[in-house]
């Protein structure tokens, strides 16, 4: 190998960048990825780790270990601040540049809250594995706070979940929610009654997953409603703060709830602002045909960074378009590194799945249109095997396994600070107090224990 | 059931509050568990955790999930700030009061910096699970910053490990962290080569494990030392910073190190300092034969809490000591309540057992002593048996089985805020560079991918 290999720059370890580097294999280029995380995140399964069916690890991996055979590839834990255009460099959040030949952004998407930052800190998203812990620490926090409470209007709000946007994570969010209500939860307290929860899913739309056929988002919507939440449509939320959501528009109904999350909106990453080129709406780059920037060549944007029309539709925001799209910026900027045409990109949509809960999904595979349990075994099936990669894949299908028998999830750990001042006004004793709530049922633990000599 | 039962209050869900609650399972008693933690820690391998070789959920269990079929036992998510003996109340964080006729104190054991608490900060110690991922956090991230320092001095700082502290915890941590610098990750990085890795334990004393027999300490030695580790025995720490450890007495040499764990000094939980009896110099309630206070035969205090000499020597502070003084309390209370006689506390210790790293333990079973594999092999049986309860234990027989055969370590999530500030100067940009250590080797990586419709 010499020095004078050409340097691609791949910003993101995401389904883009990733697929991308792949990609490069066996090209004769440097490849240097940067991610502000040392791992990849399979973003699908987030809502698992969310609602503890899964522990953070099964679904990341660090992406240095994922390259690791790969020669050509150095990964590097930095942070992207700002493109050099003109410069051909990347500058990092501590000022260090990092010089390309050839560049490609795959830094995904971040919450958006429409121009209220401030209810971040009240809703939060699902983007990270962080994300996924706070919400976890949430939900899980939110019943031991009831259990606690004894005000009875205290106790429903901490037993009101709100979920806003009616997308795939919503829906999901959601349907889980309602079943670690009914059922996982369902034995473990003595004061409260899980099952008692309500679970609210708010869409601004009049229907759910807007990207399926009204006959799919109506089945979604059943499934939904059979799982035990109440599913509001048509519903604009113009207020939320840490004891609810104001629905618009006025005059505005209030849901008191202390636990809210929020799976509306999205933005590009902030970064490609520095580029200087279009962006819409949702700060996407407005890119060409080929997935590069207008007068640059040498810099591609793939993923939930970028927007392309194709067909008079915008291409998807999931992880199938990523993944494509990562791979194709991989080999046309070998193409042109070699001097050869360059054809456009071309997204070949397989099909699109949504899963709602516990053996309810729905799928649209073009001409085939499933629902229901159907639906989530195929929905199962394709996550499990897009789970290659990763190490965990059989310790996933042996979680799921068990949470599928049993209905329990094995992650339910409330970790980092709790949300005190929150609950320390309505808090009453554990007094003396009448029987449990099925008193008639007797001990069944046995008290032996297994030893230790440690 | 009748309000007329006795309350039991329970402080803290580790092993020797957990152990009591079930053995009042059939009791006529109302028990009420507090816990400031949702969770039942298995402490014996949060090393684990922090090494990255095992998930948090693997080793913790909601306590309210644990005890769900116990109907006598109300567990509530809640902090004791002191206890008011006299009128036999615990007073919440919160200020609530709950009132109990009979107490059993297992709040366990927290750090001590022997006078220097702003050591913590630095140098972490190892008791929660929070206090694991902040571990798992610092180790990796030190790599990831070698990775990316260009100056050799700083590089070589970020690649130097010190722990300080040669029992249990030290041992496992400074010889689970050779064999990630020298197996895990030693062909994860392009410009380091994490072989180079120092990793050197501190111990004040002429031995390491000073429980032990002196030729099973100098096995532990010797297996450390093979796996990596340099032990420095009768070696005082004067000093910790972020850059390193300064070891005394005068005239002190330093040890330049950007990752110092702490596992050299325990201490009983505060707690106990409101119930104003005499507490050893760790903070511990020197308990009377019976477990209980003096002048006071309806507090029992258990586990790493409490002290007390059995046949001239300490009951030593492990997990079994924990479980069979809880178990001890729950049985004394009840007879206290049937006005019954009641014997003194008995601790058989059946045995002790230290690992030190892959293959290689040390075990002491009274006339059977053990070292190198077979030592290992008992642990690791002991460690699974030991986790019945969770309901993880196949998922983690499976994690260390494919830990075993393939030296990785699933879990090396870098998650949470990461300690920019101390790298920033010294990052360099990831410029043009040569070939990578063993350019010879072909990329073996599969441009194949899975695909996924979502």
């Amino acid at each position: 190998m010499s020095d004078e290999r050409p340097r691609v720059v791949i910003v993101g370890g995401g389904f883009g960048g990733l697929y991308a580097a792949r990609a490069l294999a066996r090209a004769k280029v440097h490849v240097t990825l940067l991610d502000r995380k040392n791992h990849h995140t399979f973003q699908p399964l987030l809502y698992q780790v969310a609602t503890a069916g899964l522990n953070p690890a099964d679904i990341a991996a660090p992406i240095r270990r994922i390259l690791r055979h790969q020669d050509n590839v150095t990964v590097l834990l930095a942070e992207a601040s700002a493109i050099d255009v003109a410069g051909r460099r990347v500058i990092l959040r501590d000022g260090d540049p990092v010089p390309y030949d050839q560049l490609i952004l795959a830094t995904g998407a971040t919450h958006s809250y429409f121009g209220h930052p401030e209810w971040a800190a009240v809703a939060p998203g699902l983007k990270t594995i962080e994300d996924a812990l706070e919400v976890r620490k949430r939900i899980f926090f939110a019943f031991e706070a009831a259990e606690r409470a004894e005000d009875r209007a205290v106790h429903r709000e901490w037993l009101t979940f709100v979920v806003i946007g009616g997308g795939a994570t919503g829906v999901e969010l959601a349907g889980t929610l309602a079943e670690i209500a009914r059922k996982t939860l369902a034995r473990d307290f003595r004061r409260i009654d899980p099952r008692e929860a309500r679970i609210i899913l708010i869409e601004a739309a009049e229907s759910l997953l807007g990207a399926y056929v009204p006959e799919l988002r109506e089945k979604a919507r059943e499934q939904l409603v059979r799982l035990g939440v109440e599913v509001r449509l048509g519903t604009m939320v113009t207020g939320v703060d840490e004891h609810g959501v104001l629905l618009g528009p006025q005059p505005g109904e209030r849901l008191a709830a202390r636990t809210v999350l929020w799976a509306a909106g999205v933005a590009a990453s902030p970064l490609v602002r520095s580029l200087g080129v279009p962006l819409d709406r949702a700060g996407r780059v407005q890119v060409e045909p080929d997935l590069t920037i207008p007068g640059h060549p040498e810099i591609h944007v793939v993923g939930d960074t970028a927007t392309l029309l194709q067909n008079g539709a915008p291409i998807p925001g999931v992880a199938r378009a990523a993944i494509d799209g990562g791979r194709y910026a991989a080999a046309d900027l070998l193409r042109a590194l070699r001097g050869e045409p360059r054809p456009p990109f071309q997204f070949h949509n397989p099909g699109m799945l949504a899963t709602i809960g516990r053996g309810a999904a729905i799928a649209d595979f073009g001409r085939l249109k499933l629902s229901g349990f159907v639906a989530w075994a195929a929905w199962l099936l394709i996550h499990i095997l897009f789970l290659i990669g990763f190490r965990n894949r059989f310790a996933v299908v042996l979680e799921w396994a068990v949470a599928y028998l049993t209905y329990d999830r094995g992650a339910r750990l409330i970790t980092g600070t709790l949300p005190e001042a929150t609950t320390a006004p309505e808090v009453a004793a554990p007094a003396r107090r009448g029987a449990p709530q099925d008193g008639a049922r007797p001990a069944t633990v046995s008290p032996n224990a297994p030893r230790d000599g440690d």
